[in-house]
């Protein structure tokens, strides 16, 4: 244990000493049954008299603290330790009011029989052993890495990797140079937004929508506005015109799974050409399409630089291993890098290393398509089930993506369903919870990443019990 | 490579994928060589007549963007290929002068012989064994969690690990409810500012200082004032009384190396308390100390919950891991994590398991006590050689960290002695970038965690033909 003593202290050394000590026994940090450091090693580690050492132990043991033992040795008494301090005078710092109004959204459902919510994927697909294979070889190339800080956009092998793979995979044009490596695809929002918003500029997201893009934006201090969605897509004509920011999810929107039509992506390109705004294509789980006809990406039919294009490897591979990215305007790269060199230095280099050997190995590709013939299947199988609760699940739900958006307008108060739900084993997300602006409407967003396929029957069945 | 055909679009379906073949080659994403996909496979996938995928191959062939061959498959042509497209139009997206002020500081250094810049570690001393073997036990163990985001705050295991480690290792006494994990001790920084102010609000920091720090909160919107720094650290009288945080690094200070007196940390507590501000005490690398006297952290001398104590394992372990903390007052937990969250979820599961691991297994006590003893080595040897340049570093310097502050007064211009240096294979940071708010003092930070022992002298050697 850490040792302070301090030759201006009016305490004596043995003073000092026993009070650390026993402070270190009551907070814990000195465990019941911990042996003591011998007096001999602590008087040469601090270079004072062994007696002085010898005097602050013996002070411990006569008041119970500590317990000497025959063979030699003072140990940690448990009768003396009360539990370990929990925090200091509570009151003394407040978060802002943005910051404690932030509200956590769908993280930490504990396990349960069927898990439905949305945003999970399935984890018995991961790939262990090729990660693994990757994760070794990039540990025994790095080396020199372990020495420095990495680029604060991500290394130019990760950015390259990027680049092809989603050039090919979502026909997004770009060069490394264009990119920067997030922890995610929220993250990346907040990165774009910092370096394009001053606090009070106004940006526009989707409703219902991703509650934490709001929430992120506000502690930054821009006012936010919703934006309706309809069965094409984010209401263009319902933008705010002072918006310097609109945030949309075009390939299937979270969480009603529309994907924007050919005619609103195109308008809302002109409507931020027509207001100088920026738009934030949040791409998140576009790699899992059941169907071939998607439309291209807003990034790709952008000519004048105003689109971000923002996407992850959470849904693709595990949302535990955080990297995502932004493709951004090359005007925006140079502040993009600098900003997030000045909050968190750089991504992990071992991690992005590890994630260009698995993209370069074609373990990615390989990846994606096993999980998603596996996901397909999942989505076949709960849209029809579902159809029977909310016909427009089935007409109007796009071949993409891990979720269905389940509208059920007699349905009881989401978080009692939510919550009967998990009392009988099965976890649901509440469509309620992703309004923030409007009258929510009632009903789920029902997530199949994480359930298996025998169980999707046992499990809507499960479903129809908690909304009834 | 991903295709995409609109039945509403106008132009034929041949046409649009002749469009966006040509373009994918002409931008690059199908490079010189490139085998198309066959016109079966490519028909089958998007439910359309194979004369149609016939008719685009066609015209590309026609037009010279690619070439059949014989034996089958249609090949990218070299000749027709352009370099990629970079960018759009640059100017329609503009960082705010705020963001696209914010310079990068002390990253992507080229290698060289000699590096003797700040906030280096030697990578050639990280435990590639241990820490692959705890990876791999991580990835075997992490299954379930492969499905989810994990806790905005860091596991439980990862958590408890570090309230552990940090007690024994730094006398900080904490629960591991009061930790939040992050990507680095900056990025921590960042949270915890992210949660206490406002914009508008006023900060300080250190003169001189680390930039980023500053930087990052002006990012938010923050005001930032500098505070100087003298032989007893940071100068408490000339703080601004409107300041809501004061960021110190007491410790060691960065980039002087003073270490805050008792009486200052007391005057620093009591002037918190008076003008209810928050202190975050910045502990980026006190685990290298040489000598058995420091004093208490803040942290364990605030009795009212005023300070936010971050760290980091970016100068223990590698700067290439990205994990930091902040231990918390209990008050600001709930915003910390939930603010978080917002942003970017939270940290990788494999990564922060890894370390729960490395810290569990001791392998982090033995990595330290060995790098201890290395560092310790090149701190005697620089200190003696650096003090025939300043006669202060021998007896104003203290025995914590991995560099040492060396003020030339006589030195020229920073920038040209440092890119003097690295034409001749040594690479330096000027301690000049270090001052923000005053006067800059002409010298050196002397890192010396990534240079190799035995060649300190020649590199010294190297750094005194640099100055003069």
């Amino acid at each position: 244990m850490e040792l302070f003593l301090d030759g201006a202290d009016r305490r004596s050394l043995a003073t000092q000493l026993y009070d650390q000590l026993r402070a270190a026994i009551v907070e814990g940090r000195l465990p019941r049954g911990a042996r003591l450091e011998s007096t001999r090693a602590v008087a040469e580690r601090l270079a004072i008299a062994r007696s002085t050492v010898t005097d602050a132990y013996g002070r411990l043991t006569a008041e119970g603290y500590v317990q000497g033992r025959r063979g030699g040795g003072s140990f940690v008494l448990g009768d003396a330790v009360p539990r370990p301090r929990r925090g200091r005078a509570p009151a003394a710092l407040t978060a802002t009011p943005v910051a404690a109004a932030v509200r956590r959204y769908g993280v930490e459902t504990p396990r349960a029989r069927y898990d439905l919510t949305a945003g999970r994927v399935d984890g018995r697909l991961f790939p262990v052993a090729d990660w693994r294979r990757c994760s070794n070889q990039a540990l025994a190339e790095l080396d020199g890495a372990f020495s420095s800080y990495g680029a604060p956009e991500g290394s130019p092998e990760i950015r390259e990797a990027l680049a092809q793979w989603i050039g090919r995979s979502r026909g997004v044009a770009s060069t490394s140079d264009q990119i920067v490596v997030t922890h995610g695809a929220t993250h990346a929002v907040d990165l774009v937004a910092r370096v394009l918003l001053r606090p009070g500029d106004v940006a526009a997201v989707e409703e219902p929508g991703y509650p934490p893009v709001a929430e992120l934006l506000r502690t930054l201090g821009v006012r936010v506005v919703g934006v309706p969605v309809d069965d094409h897509g984010l209401v263009v004509d319902a933008l705010p015109p002072t918006a310097r920011l609109v945030h949309v999810t075009p390939s299937h929107q979270f969480p009603l799974g529309v994907v924007m039509s050919r005619e609103r992506r195109l308008a809302l390109l002109r409507w931020a050409g027509r207001h100088a705004a920026a738009i934030v294509e949040d791409d998140y789980d576009s790699e899992f399409r059941y169907s071939p006809r998607p439309l291209e990406p807003l990034h790709l039919l952008d000519r004048d630089g105003r689109v971000a294009y923002v996407g992850s490897f959470s849904k693709i591979l595990s949302p535990a291993l955080r990297i995502g990215f932004v493709v951004a305007p090359t005007s925006l790269v140079p502040a993009l890098r600098a900003v997030r060199q000045s909050i968190d230095a750089s991504p992990s280099t071992l991690t992005t290393e590890t994630l260009a050997l698995f993209i370069e190995h074609g373990y990615l590709a390989r990846h994606c398509r096993r999980a998603r013939k596996v996901y397909g299947e999942r989505h076949r199988l709960l849209s029809r089930a579902l159809a029977r609760l909310d016909p427009r699940v089935a007409s109007r739900t796009t071949q993409v993506g891990l979720h269905l958006p389940l509208r059920l307008p007699d349905m009881p108060d989401d978080d009692h369903v939510v919550a009967r739900a998990a009392e009988s084993g099965l976890l649901l997300s509440s469509l309620r919870r992703t309004y923030q602006f409007t009258e929510p409407q009632p009903g789920l967003v029902v997530g199949f990443g994480a359930v298996a396929t025998p169980d999707i029957p046992h499990a809507v069945a499960a479903l129809e019990r908690s909304v009834r």
